[in-house]
């Protein structure tokens, strides 16, 4: 039986990320042999940090790994580095959550669809009390539309799989073609190279990128431009993808006909940013991972990781 | 070679439902041996009907069908009988559309999105600059979700295919299950009589009963009242499935938490409606099939047809 002390710390604003009885009852059910220390405030997460073999945590200073010779491992359900860097000295082990796919794919679709079948203005012709079926007049469909996504990764990956169940032709881009030769849900997938030709051929482009000074500012104005007139922009990624002036030109003088907006360069986005009230834009709260579900699909997740790793 | 003087007659307000040359284009090259006949106006519709062996069209009375003993065919994009009811002799063959699950579903998936990411929360956050990552609390995501679809026809099956790609539990409600006792897409297809104990279960309820007496006022308040509290509703059936005081008292009262309405019992939804200013319902304009691509699939759906029934 595993005989580790785990220090969890997974508090959050959002309610959704924050750990509840039902998660913690799950560990001790997959791993009874597992002494489970729970840190509610800052102080008492200092305090037992010393004792703890493995870590749940949100947030992790990469200057404590030195200063915890006990620690062996890093858990955390984000899946970017951007609040738990990897310990510089490779010791301690870090493991970052791949489960988010499966409720960011709706948020997406979400965005996607209300785009599509033209629900802002179904919802603006309603304030009206108008009637109005040429509203959805050239609307269309997602089956005979085609789908770019930047940054073909695990969340990439999930996204296109219900993406196809639409019928919708899909392209992913990622910096190596290696091990998506025959993808199953992407009709193609290509490396950057050719990014300023699949551009002009999409309905829906989706950035999913990753923050950091490797794709900061990777899309730039150019790219805006060869979007295909009337084409929509979806950016769950990061925001420091693009500068926002150029987003914003695109979508007050085309090609772009509206963005569906979860992550900004800035967060939260300020007030005084011209984003927020552009007609065509669709504007969340870095929510589009958020759901009831988060914890307990990335629990499932958990004990599959320390499975593999460390058996029983 | 099929020889035949088929009558095209499909003009609507809603372009999507206006023949256009593509169309047309599409039929010759199908059957080079068809003698395409198109009626701009009722004039010449009325003029040309006494050539016609087959007829494409929106509209027609059904005591016409006795005074045109060349009509062998009467074919319709629609897939209800509203429009153009069956002859009543049998003599002439009618034929009613079957492709609208493929648009209908995507109409039904942005309702069902928008409202479990809550997007009109969001989208008044957005109005008012607002960043509220709580606004996504509480949120929960099809691939955890039960849902049942009251007439599980051939749209319906459809809008299962597709929701079940999203993960969720589907069952269906049908007269009879004949045919349906190893469905691919519902989890279970039950029969009316179960109606009262499945509505308890499930997290989005989508009515999808055609019109006609025997489906009028079928959904009454002892079924509104059996839904589970904070459950959603979505018609893209017939608006007389249920009375609209019904309904408007479940949104305000409980147990609904939202309504996606695209028919009503009477179209245009009047402006004194009550449903128009309810801050929890989505009102499109019977609008849940209008899409760019609907005549492309009607006659895809129409060449087939037109093969299987009368060959080559």
């Amino acid at each position: 039986m595993l005989q580790k002390n785990l220090l969890v710390h997974l508090k959050s604003d959002v309610a959704s990320f924050s750990i509840q009885a039902r998660h913690l009852e799950r560990i001790r059910q997959a791993f009874p042999g597992v002494n489970l220390l729970e840190a509610g405030g800052r102080d008492e997460l200092r305090h037992l940090l010393g004792e703890a073999d493995w870590l749940l945590t949100w947030q992790f200073r990469a200057d404590r790994y030195e200063l915890l010779p006990r620690l062996e491992a890093v858990f955390t359900p984000a899946a970017g580095r951007d609040w738990v860097p990897a310990d510089p000295s490779g010791r301690v082990r870090n493991f970052y959550g791949r489960f988010h796919g499966r409720i960011m794919r709706e948020s997406l679709l979400a965005m996607m669809l209300y785009f599509n079948r033209r629900l802002g203005h179904c919802r603006e012709n309603q304030n009206n009390r108008l009637w109005d079926r040429n509203a959805l007049d050239g609307s269309s469909s997602l089956f005979s539309q085609q789908i770019l996504i930047i940054g073909y990764g695990a969340i990439g990956r999930q996204m296109a799989e219900l993406i196809r169940a639409f019928g919708a032709r899909i392209t992913g881009v990622k910096r190596s073609r290696e091990g998506f030769e025959n993808d199953p849900f992407a009709q193609r997938v290509v490396t950057f190279d050719s990014l300023e030709d699949e551009l002009p051929l999409a309905d829906h482009v989706v950035l999913m990128l990753p923050g950091g000074p490797r794709t900061e500012d990777l899309f730039t104005q150019r790219h805006f431009q060869l979007m295909k007139p009337g084409s929509y922009l979806y950016n769950l990624g990061r925001g420091s993808c693009y500068r926002e002036e150029h987003l914003i030109s695109a979508l007050r003088d085309g090609p772009l006909a509206g963005a569906g907006l979860d992550v900004f360069r800035e967060e939260p986005l300020p007030p005084s940013s011209p984003l927020w009230r552009l007609p065509n834009v669709l504007i969340t709260p870095h929510a589009s991972a958020i759901s009831r579900e988060y914890l307990d699909l990335y629990l499932e997740e958990w004990i599959g990781i320390v499975w593999e790793t460390w058996g029983e």
